[in-house]
Parts: C-alpha cells; sequence; structure tokens
C-alpha cells in the first residue's frame, strides 16, 4: 500500500479535489465533497466578503472533514477574505491569479496548509520556491482562466514533476476515474475537477448552465480573450462578438470594453446563454449527467479502481 | 494476461507506433524501430515518389518486421505512391491530411490494414464509417499539422473512446513509458510517438533541429497559421514574423506569401533554425537526449511497466 501525499496533506480518503469554481463551489457542493471523502473547495471569486463568510460557516456546519478555499490574489477585497479565513479557521487555501508570495508567508504564520494554482512549469516552480505546499497544474484544456504558454494537462504534469519536489495536483480535461489513473500515471498526487463538478446538483451555477454543459460536444469551447486575460468558455453569441471584433484587429482596450463587467455572473449565475461568459472546461464533451457529488465523488473512485485492474492486467 | 487489439492487429511486440514525420522517418528509422518491436513507419510527405520508393525497398531488405508508411492524402503524388505501396507489398498504409474516404476501399481491396489520423472525435468517427481498421487520434499538443477544435489528448482519447468502436492509437504529447500508461488509461489500445523519435540518431532529420528539440524548454511551441492549415512549430524568427504579420490584421494570401515553399524542409531537414519551418510537439520540452531509436522503445516499455507496478500498488 502506497501512502498519497495530498490525502495524507489534507487528511481526507481520497486524492480527489472540487475546483473553487466562480459561481459554483458554494458551502453546498464544497461540504458534500467533503464528507464523500474528497476535498471540497469553496470558491471566493465570485462572493462579496459578507457572503463568503456566510458560505464558511455555513460549510464548518455542514461537515467535520477537512474543505478548502479557493482565493484569486487578485481579487479587490482579497484582504478582507484573508481576515475571514483566519478567523474562522479555515485550514486549506488555495491561491490562484496572482503572486503566492504576496500571501503565502502570511498564510503560513496562521499555520494555513497553502496550494497555488498555476499554468506553466516557470510558475510552478515559482510558486515552490515561496513555500506552497503542494501546486495545481492546470492545462490549456481547463475551464476559466489559464496561462499563454498553452501548455497542456498531458505535457504539463510530467515537466512540472520534473521540475519541482512538491506534490503536485492535476487539473484540466479531468472527468472521471480513468482521467485520475492517466494523471496519477504522468506523476501527479492528485486530481482537481471542475467541469464534472458543475454538472452536479449541489453546484450553484444556473440550470441553464448546466443544461449546456452536459449537452455539448467536442468543439465547444475555446480559449480566448488571449489579450486581457486567457480564458476557456462555451462558444456562444458573446464569442461570435468577440470573433467578429477580432476580424477588425481590435486594440486591447476595445477587447476590454466589449467584455465589460458582469459577463461571468450573467452566464454562469444568472443563466443568459446568450450574452453570458460560459466558462467550462474541454471535457465538457465527456460529462453527460448532471449528478449529486457526492454520486460523482464515488462514481470517479470505483472507476478509477477498475481502470487501475485493467492496467495491471496489461502484458506484452 | 490482456490481448492487445494493436499488437494484433499489426503483429508487433509493443503497442508502439513511430510516426511518419516529415523531413524525419525515413527507412533507418522506421526499420530500426521495427526491429525493436514497435511499429516504424516511413513518412511519404516529404519525398517523391522515386525517393519513396527507393525508402520502401531499403526498410524492407533492413527488416523482417512489419513497418508501415505514413501517406498525407493531399500529396500531388498520391496515386503513384499508392501504386508503390501495392507494387512492394506494403502492408500497413497510415493516411492523414485528406478525406480517408477517397482511397481506404482501394487499399482494403489490396488487403493492406489501414489507419487514419484525426484531430477529433468528427473525423475520427468519419474515418470508422468508411472502414479504416485503426485511426490514430491526435491531440492540440502534437507537433506539425492540427486540427482547428483544438482538442488535447487528454479530453480527446475518452471522447474518440466513446463514440467509436475500431482501436485507438493516440498521439501528441506522448514521449515516455509513463505517457503511455496515461494514454492506455484513458481508452487508447496503442500510441504513436513524434517528437521523441525526433530526437533519435536514426531519424533524418538535420543535427541543429534534433538539438534545437532537445534544448526547448516548455513554451517554445505553438500551434498556429489556423486560417491556413494549424502548425505546430518552434518560436523563431519565422514565426517572429508571422506574429508581426498578424499585428497587421492579414489576408489568408498574405498569410500564405509569407509561409511561401520549402519552409518546413529548410528548417528541419537543411538546419536553417531562423527561417525555417521547424514542426514539433509541445512534449519536446521533455525531451532532452538525442538516442538511438531501439533504446527509446526499450525505455519507454522499461518506464511503462514501472509505472504499471507504481498504479497497481496505489490504494485508497
Amino acid at each position: 500500500m502506497s501512502s498519497n501525499k495530498i490525502t495524507s496533506l489534507f487528511k481526507i480518503d481520497y486524492p480527489l479535489i472540487q475546483a473553487g469554481m466562480i459561481w459554483a463551489s458554494g458551502w453546498k457542493l464544497a461540504s458534500t465533497v467533503s464528507n464523500a471523502g474528497g476535498l471540497g473547495l469553496i470558491g471566493a471569486g465570485s462572493m462579496y466578503p459578507d457572503i463568503f463568510h456566510e458560505h464558511v460557516q455555513k460549510c464548518k456546519k455542514a461537515t467535520d472533514k477537512p474543505f478548502g478555499v479557493n482565493v484569486p490574489l487578485l481579487y479587490p477585497d482579497v484582504d478582507k477574505i484573508m481576515d475571514i479565513i483566519v478567523a474562522e479557521e479555515v485550514q486549506i487555501v488555495f491561491t490562484s491569479a496572482g503572486n503566492p508570495k504576496t500571501w503565502t508567508p502570511f498564510l503560513k504564520e496562521h499555520g494555513i496548509t497553502v496550494v497555488h494554482v498555476s499554468p506553466s512549469v516557470k510558475f510552478a516552480k515559482k510558486a515552490a520556491q515561496v513555500g506552497v505546499d503542494a501546486v495545481v497544474v492546470e492545462g490549456f484544456e481547463a475551464g476559466g482562466h489559464n496561462g499563454l504558454a498553452e501548455t497542456t494537462t498531458f505535457t504539463l504534469i510530467p515537466m512540472v514533476k520534473a521540475a519541482i519536489d512538491i506534490p503536485i495536483i492535476a487539473a484540466g480535461g479531468i472527468a472521471t476515474g480513468r482521467g485520475m489513473l492517466a494523471a496519477l500515471s504522468l506523476g501527479a498526487d492528485a486530481v482537481q475537477m471542475g467541469t464534472r463538478f458543475v454538472a452536479s446538483e449541489e453546484a450553484s451555477s444556473h440550470q441553464n448552465f448546466k443544461d449546456h454543459v452536459v449537452n455539448s460536444q467536442e468543439g465547444d469551447t475555446v480559449l480566448t480573450l488571449k489579450e486581457l486575460v486567457p480564458v476557456r468558455l462555451m462558444k456562444n453569441k458573446f464569442y461570435q462578438d468577440i470573433q467578429t471584433l477580432y476580424g477588425q484587429c481590435p486594440t486591447k482596450e476595445e477587447l476590454q470594453e466589449l467584455l465589460g463587467r458582469a459577463r461571468a455572473k450573467r452566464g454562469m449565475f444568472e443563466g443568459d446563454l446568450e450574452e453570458g461568459e460560459l466558462e467550462i472546461g474541454q471535457i465538457s464533451g465527456l460529462v453527460n449527467t448532471i449528478q449529486p457529488a457526492a454520486e460523482i465523488v464515488h462514481e470517479v473512485i470505483t472507476e478509477f479502481k477498475t481502470a487501475q485492474q485493467a492496467m495491471s492486467s496489461l502484458e506484452f
């Protein structure tokens, strides 16, 4: 029996983490995943501090198991979020979208386990250097904000593994037990799944968006707006407008103006599939059912074990 | 002991195929890989018919094991290539870059095993419908020409697996035994490696190009020229010129004019690292040594078995 660095680090049953996604990952989803033996994360990125505080308190009531929060570091109220994390004694913090140097020492001083999300080898190395406990490495196929290197999960995991010694959580394109085994085969210690959990009953995303995710096919998502912050989203009317603008060789400011404000909320939380920004991963083409989150965890682990047996019987 | 569909189909020892790359895959590389227990492919895409004929004849002399050829179907002399294939009794043909409907019936009538290369679920389904024996599915991270869907290896394999019943060979981002295990975990029956074999002693690529490949890092390749035929290449002066042109909102014709003719030969065969088109996969960042091709085959299989054991001992 092998020990697993991530289950030991977080004191959880399975090396399976539910991503702290904006407009999807509230206390219901996070506590359900944690209760099922994975690690649930509350996504602070779409919450005002008081709302975030409420979600943390509700999550603590809903589970005795470890859970965590995801904090995008460029968030305007990040200092208030950090104060709530310390006051509520949250034990695990995933930081993203910003420099891990800024907050890691503060969090570590408070005894908090810190994980940073990185889309490239370069940024994973920087995170390791500032003393985070683990990294999430997120491939090109992941939904939402992403990096410029366009490194895919398949190539990113082994390159990060060759570059750093801390535990690696793989993200991007992973939605099944087979995918989990593939990520671990490539050198990851655990996986983080986003898209699969958007298609869960407990996700706070709008029903229109969930339905759209499970009905989508290969080729329905695209990484765009690389001049601003690259983001993977569903192709819809808003995306067609982006494409029309690209045809006119736009300035960065014109792209920013088209994007405007609150597009993500409009799409994922309010259910406007035409004008909203619908952030989702490429693997949505494989996700066809909305399920209870606990069922997802159990199904993934069962499939992992089946795949593990199938692979161990291969001989040539 | 499980049977493997691809080793049975091709009558080879390992489900490991060396890609039939332009300017790299001549008879020396193909016969060496086949002699080592994998499947070697001659790349017809960079050969005039008489040169191709010579390579097939030399390959037949150099190995008694099965080998194959890769034929891009948009090649101007494709009918002459096909005549040579039949005359020389080549047993295995991989077709790419074109409609598999055109030549599959002809090849099958001559008792030839046919595999088609596809960058998406849609085209993999079409290939299965016209009766090919297997498909290569090639992710976004693969070197050289690619598709527009930008589907990565990690998401493409399971989506194709869910869509078709014929054997699947995974390509793109795979260069190691761990990668091979990951691809098989996701549902592939075999893997095809290109980049790793460019970094072999037997590849006919220019030494400058091989050295450049093994010295490259993450982020050094990019998928570009999507308005023409998308191609993954190394960032160099030629790529900077493409980027400068993109800044001026070019027409398709202007892009075509910049590309010109014989850029790929100039880069990969003649070793002009500045002005040449250097087609290579994203996984080049992980490939650090030029090795004999047989050593690559044995190293991959040994690493596969080690990874297989490590994965089978995981328990949670």
